[in-house]
């Protein structure tokens, strides 16, 4: 998740690029960047890594100026934030300069394919490839090189696009990321957002998939593929900037909420593709080293610290390798067992979880090798483990986890299949399967969050209450400690999550007349077991709301509410209930007045231990 | 712990006995068994496993007569329940009849140097070598033989003793087990708890360790080892018989509490002689296998499960063995990775506990050998698991398990150093340091009994509240979870532990001016950790009660109300801190009048899944 920003008028273009980037920042602030065309037609580039502040303080040493421009700040995925690999790239005589956001899936080939054309390349980006397709089409006219070049393109992307030689346009295009073009007084804009240009104006264009556009100063035409014209309404937006940057959501968390089908998209895209072994990036670690893992030690706090817990049970089921999740702060102190056959996963979206590096540490100096799964590339888990994976997710900016939290459920899964193909603990086929599977998790999170009125519903009726109780046997467990932890963060209810045949073991004492329970029956295998569990607690006078996959039968005579999961494998079941589970902890907050974003007591990275 | 009685009159003594014995099944009821003189001064025998009921059946059938007889029911400690294991013991000829409730210590070598006079042995008890040595000693004065006997025992015994030779009189004597003698109009008691002997006489001489009875049907003489005779007050008693079945406690669950000095010295009893390698009674694990060890699963429901995560720590602290503790309703359904070389420690207190029979039905039919850990002799675990190591605790009527736990905890040492001392983990010396301070446990367990005044306090303070958390570290954390278990099961409050370095990523955001934290900084290592994090807390207004070593200051100064722990090494201290834990939640349950020894919802031993 990147932010971009593009201009075309009559003042100077710099200072308006800056601007519209600010109100860009929440989609990434890792570094920045611009490309003006000056008076003599050159493109100007300035780049700095860091915040948008960085880049200010390069352009007020040596200015740029002219009328026309891009501008994108970065959330790094492709390649660690450094001035290289900041926005915008160009091709190699700098005649042609590019912004994006997006993800480039087949970028390798790409590369090599230019590359055996004779173009070389200076950073570690997806994006580099777009300049160069660019310049390798180019034959007299901008807008005909970007649309030949996107036919080469996979994945996600919008693009803003410049050249020194048609100097009076910019070319903008979008493909599953966001894209809009703002119409002023003889002036234009485009953006991944609408805050980028409310100061400027409030009439705009949104684009659709492969829409392209051409902006002169004699204003702004939207092309198809095939270069016929299409006439688009002009919308006129009323909101406030604030609303604006949250896409028009209450708050952060329920957009990021919203967010996950394309995070999670994201995650998979190019790594899990069926009939092919799971490519997990650029890691280092060997067949050899996976087959001599004896013990895999999980290290988290919080939320990444369940996505270890489903990464546990992940893991031993597929690649038969013993694991053993940990709290960071608790695994330092208990004189671990490592040696150079443990590897040691950790998870921390920020990348700077105090408590998670400082485990992170302790094991590297016992020799024990470590992946990182982390949402910010550059962070201090990402620099200073063995290999990385991220998770696309995009920045999140709500305190409460969401989309971090499914795409480090998908990055665990992705790892125990990565184990499986090494250690042949399942057939080409199973792995098959599971992948052929995993890759409808975007459309039926969809679902999911389409799925929301019983969950609005038993969130209105049970948000007054002060305990809660999340159930769940198996994976349905892990999930549950999610869903507790949710609830907990945001509505300060005291919510616990209990496996479901060990309540009657002591805190079944709890359960009496109205007590909420939060009954998770997701699990095929469980399904029996579990419902014998809930009838504990109806019998007690809980007030139970059950989830399960569609097309069971029986719970909804058993429970108050039911809301149904879509058809999925028992394994992969957690990334959709847990989506439920966020948006009940949503709703609940809301109809309790609480500041959902920023919950008391909390930061959204730990960086004290 | 095992009920005994004794009666001298002109009544017949058989109805009497069955009725004392009746009023002592709490103390026992695996197997009863009576020893009458008749009129031919023969000593009639008859026993019978299982409940007392079952005796009753068979005297019934072959009804016994006479006025003087002992009688007892059994808790099995050495050798299962059976009706050759059940008391009274006898000499070769039958002239001589014990009953014993206690462990004899040196029975093994007491047994083996009456072997080597001659003498034969039937049983498996440690009881069956006192009517011998008697037999051995005796030179016409049945008196002067007990009490030569008594020099050779080394342990806990009350003792009834009848002989043939002399049938005119009664012998008993205490040390270390209880035992009164009741004084009627021409006849005459003796049991180990007052209620026996209740609808007989109040009028009671309590006895001192060490001192020897003599009755017969002129009267009670009591004497000490040097034979001279004692005068001794009578005392009236005035309690009703719940109240003397509780032995003037209120409830069970205290009455529990209170018994821990001696449940843990009974277990501890030995088996754990500093110089001497760790004697795990009958245990036929090899130094081949447990070399071959790579991998223990400790499984548990409830508070066994917690005494588990404690063994987690130490075994692999003290042993270096990787242990995995897993809820046993959990265990069964994750398809856990075990063959010959994985080690199962199960735990339960009843042996009965469905879920953890399940799983190591589980576990053995993959391969894995098994130990339990249980309080009852000859229950489904100690018969299904390859090895069994047995908690002499006593029964444990209150549904809120106290001293099951802790004597789990301390066989839980013991296995770790067992452990340790076939691996070679540490030095003779480190191992017989943790051996001399596990022997002071009894004592400072006692001290800590003593020490309730700011638990009390802080229980009226706090018992309105409807949330409590408990914070830890390390092996603070794991008795945190026990101690809010505790909470829950009796007081009906929703409890939680966390580990403290947790509770900033997500739930710290319950915490707001008055939430009661229980804060345990009894870990010298992590002190100053748990210090900053009790901080965190305080901060935000929590009202804190600290726990910490005794000469640790500064504590104090942050928190509302501290509680000192006797001096201990760390790894031992759980075994102390949950003690005042134990007492927090049973003054928080009865200040807020709960039920205490049979919490709603819950059973002793739950024996569905």
């Amino acid at each position: 998740m990147c932010g971009i920003v593009g201009f075309v008028g009559k003042k100077n273009a710099t200072p308006i690029l800056i601007d519209g980037l600010s109100k860009l920042e929440y989609r990434g602030y890792d570094s920045a960047g611009v490309a003006v065309l000056d008076k003599e037609n050159n493109i100007n580039v300035v780049k700095a890594k860091g915040r948008l502040v960085n880049l200010k303080g390069k352009l007020d040493s040596n200015p740029i100026e002219g009328y026309i421009g891009i501008g994108h700040t970065r959330w790094a995925t492709h390649g660690e934030p450094s001035d290289i690999n900041a926005h915008p790239h160009c091709n190699a005589d700098g005649t042609i300069s590019v912004v994006h956001n997006g993800i480039i899936e087949n970028y390798i080939e790409l590369r090599e394919w230019l590359m055996s054309l004779g173009y070389k390349f200076i950073s570690d980006t997806d994006t580099e490839v777009i300049p160069q397709i660019i310049d390798h089409f180019y034959n007299g006219d901008l807008l005909d090189a970007v649309i030949k070049a996107t036919t080469k393109l996979e994945g996600s992307y919008a693009l803003g696009v410049i050249s020194s030689k048609e100097p009076n346009k910019l070319i903008a295009v979008r493909k599953d990321s966001p894209l809009v073009v703002g119409v002023g007084k003889g002036e234009y804009f485009v953006a991944s957002d609408v805050p980028a240009m409310l100061s400027h104006t409030r009439d705009i264009y949104y684009l659709n998939d492969k829409e392209f556009v051409e902006i002169t100063e004699d204003g702004v035409k939207i092309f198809n593929q095939e270069k016929q014209q299409i006439n688009r309404e002009l919308v006129h937006v009323t909101w406030n900037a604030d609303a604006a940057e949250k896409g028009g959501y209450a708050h952060f968390m329920i957009k990021e909420i919203n967010e996950q089908p394309k995070a999670i998209k994201d995650t998979l895209s190019s790594r899990v593709v069926p009939g092919k072994p799971i490519n997990l990036d650029n890691i280092t670690i060997t067949p050899e080293q996976i087959k001599n893992i004896d013990r895999i030690y999980v290290i988290a706090c919080g939320t990444a610290y369940h996505a270890g817990v489903v990464g546990k049970y992940v893991i031993e089921k597929l690649a038969r390798i013993p694991v053993e999740v940990d709290i960071a702060s608790e695994f330092r102190y208990r004189d671990p067992m490592i040696d150079k056959n443990t590897l040691m996963i950790v998870l921390s979206q920020s990348g700077e979880t105090a408590d998670t590096l400082a485990a992170l540490r302790e094991a590297k100096s016992m020799g024990a090798r470590v992946i990182a799964i982390t949402n910010v590339v550059g962070s201090s888990v990402s620099r200073e483990a063995d290999d990385v994976l991220y998770t696309w997710a995009g920045p999140e900016i709500a305190v409460a986890s969401t989309k971090a939290y499914t795409t480090q459920l998908i990055t665990m899964y992705m790892l125990a299949l990565f184990f499986a193909e090494n250690k042949k603990t399942l057939s080409n086929a199973e792995i098959d399967k599971i992948k052929e599977d995993m890759l409808t998790i975007p459309e039926k999170a969809q679902e999911v969050l389409k799925n929301k009125d019983t969950i609005q519903k038993f969130a209105s009726n049970t948000y007054m209450h002060k305990d809660m109780f999340f159930l769940g046997r198996g994976l349905d467990y892990a999930v549950a400690m999610e869903g507790a932890l949710k609830v907990k963060e945001i509505s300060y209810i005291h919510s616990e999550a209990y496996a479901g045949g060990e309540l009657k073991h002591g805190t079944m004492a709890l359960i009496e007349e109205g007590t909420v329970v939060i009954a998770l029956a997701a699990q095929n295998d469980l399904y029996d077991k579990m419902v014998s569990n809930i009838k504990e607690v109806t019998t007690r006078g809980a007030k139970v709301l059950g989830f399960t996959a569609k097309g069971k039968t029986g719970l909804e005579k058993v429970v108050d509410s039911t809301v149904y999961i879509p058809e999925i494998s028992d394994v992969l079941s957690p990334v959709l209930v847990v989506i439920y589970l966020q948006l009940l902890a949503y709703y609940i907050a809301v109809d309790k007045g609480c500041d959902v974003d920023k919950p008391r007591n909390l930061a959204k990275s730990v960086t004290v231990e």
